[in-house]
């Protein structure tokens, strides 16, 4: 098994993907926002890469199974129901719909890697079901972290640094690439306070600023949930296993 | 003082520069060559984008005093006099000449970032140098990793959070961008062995492959010179107060 993680979008193409396996993981918040959308009963998240395409979409969609989700720089885009605050997306709210779901980074880094064979979408929140997801699954992976505004984002790689240390704990043959050394290094430089990581952040900083540190706590449980996104068909559902009781 | 690591030069375009002061790094072998061509009496590296390019400025300029060096994926570029192996550019062979140098990665992050009103060229080999003189000039900087084909650099990530840390333990107050963390909590967690970092990293290896074990052990040299070379008016040249005797 080789992993891979690479560190912004920008770094590789969408036929990069072609026929690869891939996580793509945007702690704040995407990542958190489609987790707890399907937690909670959603019957799929479309991640779009434009809202102009968002608006399109839900256009041609029965209206009261749809809602439009998502945020620009921080903050909930005009005409949508919902921002991107995981506590928004309660069972009363999404329980059948469908969510059109646009952010700056999360849904923009999904729909770059679409092309993968299986593509699906972490957080700390669902760390260890998608480790021991990828140990049975057994196939080189990649980890797409979303970054930020073309940047580096330190909680998304310190997630991916995680998700490659429980690998290496459980599995011998495991070859990393110089960026998955890294980001597992720096994982383990961090230590174990999540919430620490995701407050002294660039981007927890600035949902600190704009009010949302509850969003914070909730996106820092780690292992909160079994649930694993699945990306199939331009939409993400519960991977099939997931729906078994 | 704000440090900001940009790990590669994809993550921005060429304005993102103007007005500031960057340092760029490509410790396997870029880095080297400049420092070294320097070092040892080069009039000026001239760094360019391709080799075309390089070709077109080599055939404007007197020909005895012009060399071509450089290297497409690690191999000698055919009609260039010197490749990218730092041995190569000896007093002899360099002392007065203009290089015209094009290299996949490091040249082509220097001139992506030609709007920095400050441009200097580091490595482990010029290390403390340049930390002294960035504590000196006391401006907010860039270090930008030159990368490897788009993707993460493991030794230039270390080699900028390495400047990173001794500025840190000269200077109270530096602000530092996650990247700038990250980076300086990586040097830390790989310690002193920088020779070992080079031979394990994707780049290394294939430098190992291809017979270059001695550029390694060469760009491994922590401290070995004071030179810092200086951008400016599209050529590289030694920082004027390092021509003082």
């Amino acid at each position: 098994m080789k992993i891979n993680v690479i560190l912004s979008p920008l770094n590789v193409d969408e036929l990069f993907f072609t026929g690869k396996t891939t996580i793509v993981i945007d702690v704040l918040r995407a990542s958190s926002v489609i987790i707890t959308a399907l937690e909670n009963g959603a019957k799929e998240i479309v991640p779009v890469a434009t809202v102009e395409f968002a608006v399109k979409v839900s256009g041609g969609m029965f209206g009261g199974q749809t809602l439009l989700g998502g945020e620009r720089n921080t903050k909930k885009i005009e005409g949508f129901a919902l921002g991107n605050s995981p506590l928004e997306y309660t069972r009363e709210v999404v329980n059948g719909k469908t969510i059109i779901h646009y952010t700056t980074n999360g849904t923009r880094a999904i729909v770059k890697a679409k092309f993968s064979e299986n593509l699906f979408v972490a957080s700390f929140q669902n760390l260890s079901a998608i480790v021991s997801h990828m140990i049975s699954l057994n196939k080189d992976f990649e980890i797409l972290c979303s970054g930020r505004g073309n940047m580096f984002s330190i909680e998304d790689t310190i997630c991916a640094g995680r998700i490659v240390s429980e690998i290496l704990k459980q599995k011998e043959t495991v070859n990393l690439t110089d960026s998955a050394k890294a980001s597992a290094a720096l994982s383990k430089s961090y230590g174990k306070s999540i919430l620490k990581i995701l407050k002294e952040s660039e981007h927890g900083k600035i949902l600190l600023e704009n009010g949302f540190e509850s969003d914070i706590k909730f996106c820092s449980r780690l292992n909160s949930t079994g649930v694993i996104p699945y990306f199939s068909g331009n939409v993400i559902k519960l991977l099939p296993a997931n729906n078994k009781p």
